[in-house]
């Protein structure tokens, strides 16, 4: 295949749904699990807010990804099934939504390999992975390689897709950004200090159709994360599903689960693999 | 009753207000009782507010229910009854507006307590009960059932009453959020720190007719949480009162006190008691 | 005179400017005198801001109040004069803009004294006082009082104006709120921290029309405080000249300054002096 | 010359890009240069930003300076001199990005000069200067002077240009604003702490032209500060296209570069040299 990773689209949308449930509460402390609210603040994801975006993909027939820790896949059993089964991915999460930079790279290949001790225990085949609270370590992309993995959904070095250098072979990077998630824009909860403003869904969706819009002029993947514990509440799902309507309006939108569009960049000529290295910051006190 | 809980209605509103006047900054520090202007802010809520949104329930007649405080209750006699008087619910808010999960368990029991004995010395039926700052423990629907209450409406699992197994038998739960509440785009005190930004009243109605949009396609409760020292101000207040004025003029919302909503609860037959347990926090550190 | 306080208007407008220039910085830390570009972006204020505002008054012929610091007074000699000499009241705003709930009563007994000197040796009458960053203590009317003056503009009590017994005689405050302030919108620097947010014009007119139009229908005081170093800005500015000719259009709008206002209550038989009490707050720690 | 510095024009516009990539965020700590994320979202802004704002401009037909520090010229060799030959100019941002006042007089002087020597080193020549963080000190003019550069580009005590007294000689201030700089809008990063919100395009572009048309009002400098990692996104990009475009077809915006506006303000016989000093501290403590 010599096509370019986009095809003849003028931009690639992946739906992303990061399915946290309470982890990303609990990796800030395990004493947030007696705060009964926060706790259900939090399981409303799964319970609620996935089968919903299930529906809605379905009605609006678009593939997405869903990026599940290990510990929720593992303590909620059958809901990765539940996702594949409606004909969507499901990928890697880290198992404890702990972000790489704040463990030992002892510790964040232990939590990286137990999750996929999960999947495979589920039968979930798994392509590709996204670092917790996108954290990603010089050490996460040779984890990628290493385990097998096509791709890595974590790095913002560009709004295209790129390939990565490591020293056990080239895995596909597919880029996301903080603008293109929805927890900067509705995560509030009192503590831990996770976010603190509670937007409109009217002021999110008209942003991140200014950047689908901009994405198109530059041929971009928009790369879009949302949080069904988030976007799963009803005044949320209808604005996200007037974004993806509109996209699928413009015509020249393109949807795709991520693995897809990993095979499709392993396939693009023009794409060579980058060798990234941490800046030199000598200068800087560590 | 056969009925669903809704009734014909596409989804139920419960306005909610929650009397707290100067309760949120004394339980962050009794030294705030100096500040004068702090306190004036605070009760601006009971002063000027409440009586302000009786008359505009009368206006619109629509029935509400009043979150109170024990504490305000008993240093504002009368407060309580004029709410009553007018048709109203008056519910159980704590006694002095520390949320539970800051409170030992025994502390926690004799605040539940002694905001009882308040409303009870003034002739005050109480069906339900709110958490302080949402902050629900794990012992709360226990302690709830344990005194004969009806209902609880602090947690988040839902967008749709569900109910709730204790140990002293089942108690109803009105879910709340933060995206249905006036405080996370109204509170701004210079200190203690309880927000930092002032929204305009156009997005916060924008926002909650976008939810209360959403929440009529999959019939659910609008469960809104006002504060009378927020939105008692007189553009919040017309910004609030456009909404229910939306909400009649759609046909299909439904308006109730949450004993009402309760009660409809009760009496559907498709929902049964959940038993909630703490999620296995072992992974985490405590 | 029998006349109600806002004679025959819907509400009645105050614009009031906080001169502040340097003083709540420095009274954050005054090594911040050493930071060049902070200490420019707060000498905008009296250097850019004021003639700028008192430009625009004269245009749209209002009135208003400016409220300086002593310090500012002292430091900009001629400042005052050349407010007063356009026709509007200078008032008084502590010397140091150090908040009174963070000095002790001596120290803030001492610090009110020292601006009304600064004031009478310029020949500046003063009538009323606002507490530097709203922190009124309970001490801060009495002062007013024992001065001899008229009216404060530190409390939120109400959106109409009050009076105030005090053991030295009735004074009549006229109520702020911190959604009529521009310091919340639009104030930011690195450090100290004063404010993280920098909204657009266009949603604070938005805001203060809305709260305008509500304040008529309860007959308010629409008592609007701006900062020179804040909307003295060209985008800001010309906002600020929206509302007020807006104002001017409705027709049921009364301009005036604060003295004259609060003379008018003091006629206004309808308002008694309330006598105002810390709340008891044994039951928090202090 | 005896034309005032903005010509026929009602305002004149400054495009400025701060070329930051790595810096502001090692400055806060070299341990992020482990973050991979984070130094990927940083890098972005050369690697993918500036090309774009660079195609743009030509695009557009006008002029704009980048804001380089020393640290990125030196690393990305080749970088200024790209910026150079697309007509643009190239000035001096401090070599490490760590603010003036978080330095010794001593550090600054050697961070100063450490950057022209990078610039020299590759034949970029500089006219003019923009601190860090914008946090001058009262040495930095100084400083500026006695390297021979025309203008600095960090102090906010007017929004229109005016010439600064030092002991070398008197320099220009082009003065910025936060509310002229991207990084408040759109700067997010979970750490180090440098910014919270994450705005919508719309909003940004709508303040911004309402800046615009309020100094075209006052014949101000409209000095625009954008950081190619933010607004060289897609949907950001395109706002400040429709600016620009907007600015263009008003007809009386005059676009250059910073040294031009220097030339322009140096024979500007209106404009007379001021000498600024720090406010008397004495009455704060230190």
């Amino acid at each position: 295949m010599t096509a370019p990773w986009h095809g003849r689209a003028a931009a690639v949308a992946t739906l992303t749904f990061d399915v946290d449930a309470e982890t990303p509460i609990l990796a800030a402390g395990g004493r947030y699990a007696d705060h009964m609210t926060t706790m259900s603040h939090q399981s409303y994801g799964p319970d609620v807010g996935v089968p919903r975006i299930l529906d809605m993909l379905d009605e609006l027939r678009v593939p997405a990804t869903f990026f599940v820790p290990g510990w929720v896949a593992e303590h909620r059993v059958g809901l990765a099934a539940s996702i594949v089964d409606r004909g969507h991915e499901v990928a890697h999460h880290s198992y404890s939504h702990r972000s790489p930079v704040t463990m030992t790279p002892v510790q964040e290949r232990a939590d990286f390999a137990r999750a996929l001790d999960v999947f495979e225990a589920q039968g979930i085949e798994i392509r590709g992975h996204r670092a917790a609270l996108w954290g990603a370590s010089w050490q996460t992309p040779g984890l990628i390689a290493e385990h097998g993995l096509a791709y890595d959904s974590s790095l913002m070095g560009d709004d295209r897709p790129y390939r990565i250098a490591t020293d056990t072979g080239p895995i596909v990077e597919l880029p996301v950004h903080w603008s293109l998630d929805d927890w900067e824009q509705y995560a509030y909860v009192p503590e831990p200090h996770v976010g603190s403003v509670i937007e409109s869904p009217v002021k999110v969706a008209e942003m991140w159709r200014a950047e689908l819009d901009g994405m198109r002029r530059y041929r971009c993947l928009f790369n879009l994360c949302v949080h069904p514990f988030l976007s799963g509440r009803p005044g949320r799902i209808a604005a996200l599903r007037g974004l993806i309507e509109y996209a699928l309006e413009l015509g020249d939108v393109a949807f795709a689960r991520c693995r897809d569009v990993a095979d499709a960049v392993c396939a693009d000529p023009a794409i060579s693999p980058r060798t990234l290295t941490p800046p030199p910051a000598d200068v800087y006190s560590p």
